[in-house]
This record gives C-alpha cells, structure tokens and sequence, in this order.
C-alpha cells in the first residue's frame, strides 16, 4: 500500500492535473492485476480522452504497459546478422500490405518479426487473412519465431498473451466504453506492443480518411508525431507516413481474396496503388534498417520476395500453392449509370464486406476465408451503366442485401470526361 | 431492441452532443437492468462530468431515474389534512438539523415524509444518528409511514430498495469512479428521491465549504439552481438556501451526541448556529406547505415540538427517554496558546470524528453510536493554552491518535482581540 487510490488518479485527470509516474506505474499494474476496476479504468480512459497527456505521461504510460508483460529481443547475431525492423498500419479497408512487404523486406536482408492482430468491425486483421492459406497457423513459440527469423528473414505471427497483458485489457474495455478514439491511448497501444515486440526500427503506416480511424489530416499528424516521439523515447528508431484510406486499397477487400491479390505482387503484377505503397514502406524500413543500398522494385522483379513468401508461409505450415477457398455465392452489383467514377468510399466498402462475412463483430466470432469484396473499378475509371462494379462473395446469400445496400453508399458517378477527386496515396511523412 | 447502444449514447456525450429522450431512457433503463455495464455507465457518468448537461438533459434523466422504481404519494386527504413538505441537506459536519426540524414543521400543522440515508466519508447521515436511540428502526412500510404522517405528522425511514433503484446503483459507481462531483448528476440523484418520496414541497439546504462537497458558493448556486429548476419541473414547490459549512454546526459531530444536542434544540436550549437554521429552515418548509402565520419558535418555547419529536422516536419503536449511549473512553485536546479561535475547519473535525468510529469508509461498516467530537469553543471564543477545546469519545481508543492529528489542523488560533472570519449562516436564497 503506497497510499494512491484508483480514485486519486481519476480525479487528478478529471481536474487536468498531470498524472505523476508513480501514479500511472500503480494504475497500469494495479489494473493488470484486477485491483483497479473496469469502471474505474473506463472513467479514467474518458477524463484521458477529454482531458489529454502530456508526452512525459504518453511516454509514461507506454513504459508501464510494456511493463506489464514480457519484452522479446531479437539480437542481430541471434538471427544471422540481420538487422529488424517492422510495419504497423492503423487499419484500412482493403489494406493487405504486410502480406508482400514482410517477404519483401526480408528478401532485401532485413529481418521482420511482425506480431500482428485479428480484425474488428470494417477493417480486417493481417491473420485472418493469413488463415484462410490452407494449414497455416499464427501461433509460434519464441524459439520458433527465433529460428524462423534467421532462417527465412521474416514472421508475422499471433502476439503471445504475455505481451503486454494491460493493454490487452485495456484495448477490450475501450472497445465497449467510447474510449478508443483518444490520441495518447492509441499511441500508447501501438507502440507499447511494437517496442515489446523487440523490433530495433519501425515504420508506422497511418491511415486517413473514411474507412481509417483518424478521418482528417490533422489528428493523423498528432497521432503520428505522437508515436514517432514514443519510439525515439524507447531507442525504437520510428519513422511514419500517412496514407490515403478515403478509397480501398486494391481490388479486394476479404481475407482469402486479399492474400490472392498480395500474391500478384509478389509474382510482380498486382494494383498499382498496391505495389506502390508496397515498394514505399518496403524503402522506409530498409532506411531504418540501414539497408538504403537495395531496391525493392528489383526483389518483386526478380522473384526473391516471392520466394520468401513460400517459404515463410511454409514454415508457419501453410501450403503456398494450395487453392484458396471460394465463397459458395457470388452476386455481381451492376454501374446505375454511364460516367467516370470519381468516388468509392473505403468505409462502406469494409462495410459491405464486413456484412459479407469477412470481419467479425465481437472477438469471438469467425470470420468467412472467402467472403469479400472484389472491385472492378476504382476511381478514375470510365464506367457503363449495367456493367459490373463489384463481385461479392460469401457463404451465406442471405447477407447479399445488406452488403449492397452499404455499397448504394459508397459509389459516386459524375458525368464522362470528370476527373476524381482522390488524394495523393502519401499524404505526409513525419520522423 | 431500438437500435441504441451504450457506445452510442457514451459517444454522442463525448462529443458535446446532447443526448436525445430515447437515449437518456434507455441508457437508464438498460443500467438498471444489467444490460450496461458499469464501466460503460462509468464512462459515460465521466463524460458528463466533464461535458455537462443541458436543463433538458437533466429533466429527463431525472425522470428516467424516477420512473426506474415506484413513486409514492401522500394526498393531503390520507394524511389527516395536512400539507407534505421536506427538507433535504447536501450534508456537512455537525449538520443534526433535519432531527429537530421534523417534528417542529409537524408541530407547525404540516406533514414532513422524509425518507433519509446513512452517512459515508466524513459526514454523518440521519438514520446513524436516530438509531443511537434504543429500539428505534428504519424501516417502515409504506402503510406504517402513511399512518405515522397522519398521526404524528412526521417520519424519518430509510428509503425502500425500490425507490429510484438507478440513483443506487449509479450513486454506488459514481463513488468509486472519481465521478461523484458532476451537478448535474448530483442534482438528479438528490432530486429523483425527492421526487419519488412524493412529498408537495422541498427545501434544499446546499451546503458550502471545506465540510460540503460543494467548496465554493458559485458551485453551489448552480447546483441549487439546478436543483430548484427540477423541482419546478416536476410540480414540487422547492426553494434552497446555501448555507456555510466552513465551520461544523453546533458542539457536537458524532450519532448520540448529535441526537442529545438536538434533544437540547427540542427542549428550548441548544447552540445557537443549530436553533438559528432549524427555524430558518422550518419557516421556509412552512411557507412551502403555505402555513406562513405559524411561528416555529412558540413550537419550540411552548414543547409542542417536543412532544412530537417523542411520538415520531416511540411509533418507530424508540425510546425518547432512556440514557444514549456514552463511550468506553475519551480524551481531551487542550488548547495550545491563549487568544481567539478565529477558525475551525468543518472538514477536519468531520474526519476527526470518522476516525473516532462515527463514519464508514464503505457503506457495509458499523458506525459507532457514541463516538464522536464534542467542541467546547466555536469561533469567535476566547481560549486559554491548556484549557479543554475538544473531548473526543471512542470505543477504541488507539483511534485517539489519529483524530488529534486531523484536528491539529482543524484549528486557528489568533492573539486576543482578533476576529474571527466566518461567513454568515445563510449566504444566500434560490427559488
């Protein structure tokens, strides 16, 4: 007993007093621990959401999460004199990056020690998609993720669930109390898993617009900053971009689907903006990884990433040249008019598929390897009245309609010799 | 299901959104129930804290409190004629007032239905210190209450499990969740019981200062404010006056002895901080239940009110006249130089006499019948270094020490001559 209460901090927050470190060190393990309620973490969640942190406590607060758990270290000459660095997106629709991007990484010589998260609500999550690829599996043991490392240069593997255990905790009671949305506590999740994680460099990928968390430019930045000063706080070298997520990523949206389209990039075909953002983040990881000599562009062109990849799939024990699964419906969705299409909303589009099965709305739940969204057009493109826009797949017709009825959202046809109003795939870099 | 979620509700509040009828309802409804949980309410409750609530909001959730368990009703023809009127005390150190009050604004002609609480922290609460008197109970039912008020005239019971159950449970979580000082749900909680109770007309006695919860008279205007406006609202004559609590009421803190110090008030005698808010209090409930021309204090001179207050012990199973409990042991806490008390801090005697036993910490403790503070100079007496200014009584004796410590901080004295800096009693009138 030191003398603080769960309600002493609560108040100091709820008063816009900064919160002092002993507070937080007790409030973080304290709650772990289940001495501090989940009411009065909520509470306390919702005067940090409205009340904000300092970046003392921000930094604070990381170290107390990280804490909590275990904190892996992946030593270069443990794992064949490479050196680590990571990616971490904040979530999009359609945003199947780290399936490429991991191998291709590795395949210019850095090492990829990627824990990765299961989806929630409109965006999907890097292992389901990964488990609709037949006989793999996310869970690996440290010695495993050790040896893979070495071996074949990268993993992207379930976080163990002493890995930062409060912010676990935490994350599942945000979830249902209206506490997700706020600056410090996202930084905080992120780079409190990325630097337990034990990775020496990490580029953050962050997502703006519709169909991301952060729906403008400006708190993105925020967020951004807010994490590459986290990292520079933890020696974690940090670098972020913000990208575009008013429009999906690719032509696919779902998890059996997306690892198709992720394929085609590595066979070096795939989306441009695909590719494009593929080949960006792969150069900001090698910079980091102090690997600037190599150019990603020729390990698409010469195979090398999609050997990895192979081999990276196999060793977690999934076949690469498996058939993916197919959903047993499909329903094409037909263009209402002639025109250019200028706009395709990410949100209702994650929506649609979402709703098609590809996502789940509690943890629990399973997801559909094949349900999705497959686009035939992104913006910019002519279409015709009465031609496909979209292919929807799932298992269960039944949820055909409500999907739809999200994708009436998310279309905007203008008439022909229109341009789209689509931002630039990068919008900002900040580290 | 209507489509409302408590995310959704939590959110719209986060947001500076007012919450809509339907929300407030089945945010209410739904907590009470089970179906939202408490660290959803909790978050919420901090939202509101922080974001406030508009005279509308506060209305409603009001009523959704109100309609959450039964409302009871006293007419005038089921009570022997006479008019319901009540008072109620936000609650401070010393404050014994409504024990007196009761049977004098009964002896007056009106009928005083109060339904009362316990006490938590350091202030005390009316039921503790009326069940100091041998063989009094709490708990009536309501045909019990209707024949007493009819009767004597005057009831004070606890308030039954299905009055107003949301204010319990949210009243319960609020107090662990740093989230007890929000007006508006201050002024819904004490309104809703209120309200419920039935009775025709309230005074509000809004307690300000270093013993209340309200510190300032601005927060405490705009809680009286509020709590007058719902009054209004929902057809109770309601008037408040902010009274100070920067100094206990009267010469005792503690259940017995307050009970005995109120026997003194019925009798004629008495402090005069204590005779002065009774009949300033019980003219305002007069002028309420529209009984103007009665003048409280020939009730007090002539014993009318005295016999009340013996009828109202005996009809709950008390005995007026047998001895109060005493203390196995007391101490006495001498001044420490000569000259004025020019100060004497309410909050420090309270926690003095919480410490002695007379307080909970959680409300399943047992208080303490006969532990206590008696004070033997107010502010403004002249005081010698060694003579006694407090005696303090306990069972337990190694509480002594703790309490001598919280009053060591309780007082001020200043060279002779000096006067002391205490506001008036009554510091202002709303409604």
């Amino acid at each position: 007993m030191n003398g603080i209460s769960a309600t002493d901090v609560i108040r100091a927050k709820r008063d816009k007093l900064g919160l002092t470190d002993e507070q937080i060190d007790w409030v973080i393990a304290a709650y772990t621990r289940g001495e501090v309620a989940d009411e009065q973490m909520s509470s306390l969640a919702m005067a940090i959401l409205l009340n904000g942190m300092d970046r003392h406590e921000i930094s604070r607060w990381t170290d107390a999460m990280i804490a909590s758990g275990i904190r892996m270290s992946f030593p270069t000459e443990a794992i064949g004199g490479r050196r680590t660095t990571d990616k971490h997106s904040t979530g999009g629709v359609g945003d199947k990056i780290t399936l490429p991007l991991a191998p291709l990484v590795a395949a210019c010589g850095a090492a990829v020690p990627q824990l990765s998260g299961r989806g929630l609500g409109h965006t999907g999550g890097t292992l389901d998609k990964l488990e609709s690829i037949p006989g793999w599996r996310a869970t690996l043991s440290r010695d495993e993720m050790l040896a893979q490392l070495a071996d074949v240069g990268a993993v992207i593997c379930a976080a163990s669930d002493d890995l930062a255990p409060a912010d676990k905790k935490l994350y599942a009671l945000r979830d249902v109390t209206g506490t997700v949305e706020a600056i410090p506590l996202i930084a905080s999740s992120i780079m409190s898993k990325k630097i337990a994680e034990g990775t020496g460099a990490l580029v953050l990928d962050v997502k703006v617009g519709s169909g991301a968390f952060m729906k403008d430019v400006e708190s993105a930045r925020e967020l951004a900053e807010t994490m590459v000063t986290l990292g520079a706080d933890h020696d974690v070298r940090t670098v972020a971009l913000l990208t575009d997520m008013s429009t999906p990523l690719g032509l696919t949206a779902g998890n059996g689907m997306e690892v198709r389209e992720s394929v085609e990039v590595l066979a070096g075909g795939g989306p441009g903006d695909v590719v494009e953002l593929t080949l960006t983040l792969a150069r900001e990881m090698l910079a980091t990884a102090g690997l600037d000599g190599v150019d990603p562009a020729d390990k698409l062109a010469d195979g090398s990433a999609m050997d990895v990849w192979k081999r990276m799939i196999r060793a977690q024990g999934g076949d690469p040249d498996a058939p993916l699964p197919t959903a047993r419906e499909t329903q094409v969705v037909v263009a209402p008019a002639d025109g250019v299409l200028v706009g395709l909303d990410a949100y209702a589009v994650g929506l649609a598929a979402w709703r098609l099965g590809a996502g789940r709305a509690r943890k629990e739940d399973p997801v559909q390897a094949a349900a999705g969204v497959e686009m035939h057009a992104k913006p910019g493109a002519e279409v015709r009245g009465g031609e496909p826009l979209f292919t929807l797949h799932t298992d269960e017709p039944d949820r055909f309609a409500d999907a739809e009825a999200a994708l009436a959202e998310a279309v905007v046809i203008a008439p022909e010799g229109s341009r789209p109003d689509v931002p630039p795939l990068v919008l900002d870099r900040v580290g």
